[in-house]
């Protein structure tokens, strides 16, 4: 029996979303046990509640020793509030598990793998349940955590570098924080939604800065890109290879990870 | 007589608006001679030409010994691209001149600064004659270049440590790269705009972690601030001293600058 315990540390989730995959999980994962901490459902501004409720269901989730897995229930933003107070109260119970999540929740997947405490693992959430194929982004997800390994990303088969995979700003963000991981010899991914094609050259100019050391660097999907007044000239891998050529890194091609149902999993590490 | 040197390291101005400024400048402002590069109203994409054209403009303004002050046209996004190439290519005659802008010429302030190269200011651009009230703002930039002080932003007046001003999302991306510049022991302003405040609150979360010995930090105006789908809960004031608690930061209060025509001029220093 896997048992998997889902909190919000960004923004919360509707009870209809919660009660769809805890009935995809009945249906069809007999060996897994699904508990969603209350806490996803609380909202206190922009976040599933206040920094101290969303800290306050982390921890609980993460330091249970019946628990095998943390699963993140939405982005958004808000991980990186409560991420640095997280991992230092993460004691014996936390070291054991994975976790498992993406964008927003990669301020928690690179503090967890800075600190060697269990196993990061980015990939699909919950609230993915709402998306076109949603359900089997899900069951993807449930799926790995159950020991199935079929929905690795791809190219994880010929890899012998480490890897991480980060959503791109989330990665920006974490450059030179607490939270940032030592990410030399790695292959790292990124991927993007919903940013103009500048600001991910932006982002790429900053966060290239941060990766010095790396085996090379993935280009995920890069998707809704709103339309700005005027194209930007290139596209999204062509900036990645600008980037990646000024810092030296080996560009090695695509990523299967995106903000879609199609996003596989990428164990850190 | 002032020759000011204007080039457009980001995005193009029209020529319109070039014309304007020549206009009120030639009536308004008989001691200053304004030259507006031909690369202003270059485009290639994004951008005001290839970053080769932006280079060269601005290091012919830059290089030019008959120039006293270089005046940044427009910001948009663009600057970083050629920065770190410019700062190399920079003679003797950049060093005794002024350079004037703001927002993503924050790129070219900051590196300027670090490389102790002439004289950043943040201030308003010749873009800015577009704005509501545009002309003051134009007027204000012309009279500083000129030799007149009265638009220095207010708290100026009173302080005794240096000073540097920053638009938020540009410091954030400043930050590990090799243009930021050591701001220990200075005062920093930031301002924002067009940005959601949870977007607000993540780029303090990240620029934060990088003021590490600042005197203080001041909040200029967050302005624009789009609408999302649900409040973020506290304000951009509130955000900054929130942050600014976290890594031990003394938040001074406001400052006078933002993307708008009341935008004051902070030299840098």
């Amino acid at each position: 029996m896997t048992r998997i315990a889902v909190c919000a540390p960004s923004t919360p989730i509707t009870r209809e979303d919660a009660e769809a995959v805890r009935a995809l999980a009945a249906a069809e994962f007999p060996g897994v046990e699904l508990v969603v901490h209350e806490q996803c459902f609380a909202q206190e501004g922009h976040f599933a509640g206040t920094d101290e409720q969303r800290l306050g269901a982390l921890l609980e989730c993460a330091n249970d020793p019946s628990v095998d897995a943390v699963w993140f229930a939405r982005g958004g933003y808000g991980a990186c509030r409560i991420a640095e107070a997280a991992l230092e109260q993460m004691g014996h119970a936390a070291v054991g598990k994975t976790y498992l999540g993406y964008s927003d929740a990669g301020y928690l997947l690179g503090g967890l793998y800075r600190e060697r405490i269990g196993k990061p693992v980015h990939g699909p959430m919950l609230a993915d349940i709402r998306r076109a194929g949603g359900a089997d982004a899900v069951r993807r997800a449930l799926a790995y955590l159950a020991g199935d390994k079929q929905g690795l990303e791809p190219s994880l088969g010929g890899e012998r570098h480490a890897v991480a995979a980060f959503n791109l700003m989330t990665l920006a963000m974490l450059g030179g924080t607490r939270l940032m991981p030592g990410l030399a010899n790695h292959v790292v991914m990124v991927e993007e939604v919903s940013e103009y094609l500048y600001a991910v050259d932006r982002l790429f100019f900053h966060a290239t800065a941060h990766l010095g050391g790396i085996a090379g660097l993935r280009l995920g999907r890069v998707s809704d890109v709103p339309e700005n007044d005027r194209p930007f000239g290139t596209d999204a891998e062509q900036i990645a290879r600008y980037w990646c050529e000024r810092h030296a890194i080996a560009f090695l091609g695509v990523a299967d990870i995106g903000h879609d149902a199609a996003n596989k999993i990428v164990p850190f590490g």
